[in-house]
């Protein structure tokens, strides 16, 4: 089933920026969905509480494609996921939900970054890379269940509204900060970008739409941007 | 596809008997969904942190299983397990694990006990409902995996042998208490023992095997009960 001369992926840049964008995706389902079962945990209701630990659950399923993909590909998961556990806990580190609700702010906030940012590397793969990662990427209703808990939350404490803005502003400051590092260290990721054609133009009209839609996002939780 | 007169489910003492025992089953595997994930955060390797939370997910399809049962049943998940919301926080509030072994123990063991308990139970229940039980009590090679790696960890701790010995004689403490005050306030679920035949001695032995049993865990862990 591989495709490999037609979609580059002998071409060892090709194949390690698709392995690195498996990769890093992989360990971000991975950790999504531990996130949001330690999350549930201090969840108001019982409702509630199920809901997040399903989609927890589906994050896993998510994760379980993408591993299957590398393994098509004759990788690792694990290898490829390691270069990516210390980004993920500087981020983790610095941005600690100090309550429940923070905590949900932040699978939203977090995971839309991170998930426009992989759709947009979507476009320059092969069709069975993009397929595993159309697949990961879909949020099977999660983001709808946060914006409605999370407006819910505000409604009943006006007072928070701004300190869950400033919270979404830090959210999105670490997120790229973090990406930067990445996209730094991991040259293969960016030549994909570069050698996709993506020239500096493009990449800054990339970094607006990305930051264009958490404003969004921000406006959909009731919050200023 | 109810088979409500042959199997009793128009008798409400037996009918209260099964929405509890579907309802504590439920609960369980939501909370030992989280549990795991929860403590796959403090895994020391990503191969063992991406296991754990595999199992994770697995104990959602199982809860979900039992959510269908009692659906089928006509009755609401939520309303079914929130009479044991408070005795799992009390057993959880008074076991909280110290290091990731001690959460590892405690997966194993709580839950061996638990479902060995819940086993017993399966004999009274009509078919349908010990299939969507049965479904539930498959460790899916959870028990295997915990016990190699609790190995693992004592054998390079030796020292630690004697104090998760202990901490596994406290688990069964609290458990066989907790589940003796949910006995006590739920009289449908004794009066299924009780109604199915089961005679003081025979509730004797039962505890006796479910001792046993938890004697074998621990020898398995390489720890003494």
């Amino acid at each position: 089933m591989e495709t490999n001369g037609a979609t580059g992926l002998d071409d060892p840049a090709y194949r390690a920026a698709v392995v690195d964008l498996l990769g890093v995706l992989a360990y971000g389902e991975l950790t999504a969905c531990i996130r949001m079962a330690t999350d549930s945990d201090l969840a108001p209701s019982l409702r509630i509480k199920a809901q997040m630990a399903g989609f927890a659950a589906t994050e896993y399923r998510q994760y379980e494609v993408l591993v299957d993909r590398l393994g098509a590909l004759g990788v690792d998961a694990e290898t490829a996921m390691q270069p990516f556990v210390a980004p993920f806990s500087a981020f983790h580190d610095r941005t600690r939900p100090k309550s429940w609700v923070e905590g949900l702010i932040k699978a939203y906030v977090g995971d839309g970054i991170a998930k426009d940012f992989y759709r947009e590397m979507a476009s320059f793969v092969d069709d069975e890379t993009r397929a595993a990662m159309d697949h990961a990427l879909d949020d099977a209703g999660a983001g709808d269940f946060i914006v409605s808990v999370v407006r819910d939350a505000i409604q009943t404490d006006r007072t928070a509204t701004g300190r869950l803005s400033l919270w979404g502003r830090r959210l999105l400051g670490e997120a790229l900060s973090q990406g930067q590092s990445v996209a730094v260290e991991r040259d293969a990721l960016s030549g994909l970008l570069i050698g996709g054609g993506a020239d500096l133009t493009a990449i800054g009209q990339m970094f607006t739409r990305l930051t264009d839609r958490h404003s969004q996002r921000m406006a959909r939780l009731g919050l200023s941007a």
